[in-house]
């Protein structure tokens, strides 16, 4: 099952069932006319999704033809975003940037910070470069987005409440985090919004490539129209289980939280990277020196995940303005 | 102005319009029939309680009789939570009391994260120990919720956007700080559900004790019916301007957002505390050993506002189960 959400002049916008080829999509009446009403009550939504399926394989005349300026984020404003850091290399390779110390924890448990998830911005949507010297880069990854989850659950019970999984951007201004990170606080400055791919799916999607509560694929980046990573999925240290449990320890997670992977990062260099900040890391180390500027104006970054020649999120392309 | 949310079996219950002695509300009506949905039409929703504050004045037959239990947080569920930390004397107390150094820029920027926002406890509502080892503790302060906050607006344009005023216990698990402070994420796990006063209100309720937006009152605490604190608000290092600034540097804000001052703290011991940390802090400097314990099952809180005689925002009344 593919779910994207298109404009409709409301801030949670109209949700529609998505043909696998991506052209057609059904408009879901309501109650589960929003992402936000769906996930809140998957079950029955689920039930309606797949009455509607029907539709889609018939490209009945309710199929409307689905265009890329209509997309927004498949989930556009939701309760909370807590997002991961579950590629360690990642970690190590930043925080050798920044000359910071690794977390002490670090295979223990998972970093997780909260950030804004009430403005999310669509797969076409333009970056804003609010100032140059912020050190605007992209992050790119994959995050589930899940029901009511209790407070206090285990791994193995969180797994069953991972109901749809997204690809998205998220944005970092990279020359505002170390203050951030001082403090212990976390984010607030340095993480502005996020973009996402225009489908959402069910796990099934990926076939034997969901394993383990995690995904099996490469998250290929291009940026300004050249090859920039495609890296794969399995070097995620913690599963998307293991994080929900993490969030969950104290606190029950509201449906439509989604929690994020954190960037997808692979220790063979010839996977290339998911963010600008791991490639400034190893010409440093390899040259001494930080070659590749963070975002300008006119920058394009590009990001999608294939299962063979099937594209699974469709793709996320923006350009900074 | 003051403002309610009862109880109707939704999440974000019904909004009603209170009289000053607190013992009357008139259901607001669609479409501001939720505090979303007036915070998000802020204009508009106030002239309509300006319209129905007549029949508050005539206790007239659309009043309804407001009783403890009827009460919600003023803002059961909300976009986001930003929660600043503008006592600097609390922040000294805190890292002393974890060994920890003190933050490099103390005066210069303000300490935020982003805490869940999503399901707040009312007034009366338990607080849930989930282990006793956590260290359950209690902190009051005040916040704002603010209508939308355009990015990067400057200290001066962002009190206009302050709508409402709440009071509420931050409840915190100290145990399960430091490790996450450590990893310079912020709070997910150590930070819990928050509550709130039963009363959401304007501004010019404080008449001159709301100057240089920060509330120039004191915040009284009473633990387990005895005296705790008696807290004034004249202390705040940052105003609440400046923590709406720095929080919108590089983020619009959603209608809705609460913006946090960070536990109430006085240089003064004889104002007592607003968290059980700090008196612990005081005692290991004067005996070497913290003696107060945090919270058990059966403990109470207790917090209230007042303004000569007045309560400003009801009452916090808790009890740990």
């Amino acid at each position: 099952m593919k779910l994207a959400t298109v404009k409709n002049d409301t801030p949670d916008g109209q949700l529609v069932l998505v043909s696998h080829d991506h052209s057609l999509g059904v408009v879901v009446p309501e109650p589960y006319a929003t992402m936000a009403a769906a996930i809140a009550d998957w079950g029955n939504a689920k039930a309606v999704f797949e009455s509607l399926s029907a539709g889609l394989q018939e490209q009945s005349a309710d199929c409307i033809k689905l265009e890329d300026a209509m997309f927004m984020a498949p989930l556009p404003r939701t309760w909370a975003w807590l997002d991961g850091s579950a590629f360690i290399h990642h970690i190590v390779l930043i925080r050798k940037a920044r000359n910071a110390p690794l977390p002490e924890e670090l295979y223990e448990r998972p970093l997780m910070y909260q950030g804004i998830s009430d403005q999310s911005l669509g797969p076409f949507d333009d970056i804003k470069l609010i100032d140059e010297s912020y050190g605007l880069d992209f992050e790119g990854e994959v995050s589930v987005i899940v029901d009511d989850v209790p407070a206090g659950i285990s791994e193995t019970d969180a797994a069953g409440h991972i109901k749809l999984l997204v690809l998205m951007n998220d944005v970092s201004l990279r020359n505002l985090i170390p203050a951030e990170v001082k403090t212990g606080f976390g984010f607030i400055q340095s993480k502005p919004k996020s973009a996402y791919a225009p489908f959402a799916v069910s796990p099934d999607e990926l076939g034997s490539a969901w394993k383990d509560s995690k995904v099996h694929l490469a998250l290929s980046t291009r940026y300004n129209n050249e090859f920039f990573g495609h890296v794969n999925g399995d070097e995620m240290y913690f599963s998307f289980s293991q994080l929900i449990a993490h969030a969950a320890k104290t606190r029950d997670l509201s449906a439509g939280t989604i929690i994020g992977s954190g960037t997808f990062s692979n220790e063979s260099e010839d996977s290339g990277f998911s963010c600008i900040a791991e490639q400034r890391m190893i010409e440093k180390i390899e040259t001494g020196e930080m070659k590749t500027p963070f975002m300008k104006i006119g920058d394009r970054v590009e990001m999608e995940m294939l299962n063979g020649d099937q594209s699974i999120f469709g793709k996320i392309n923006q350009i900074v303005s």
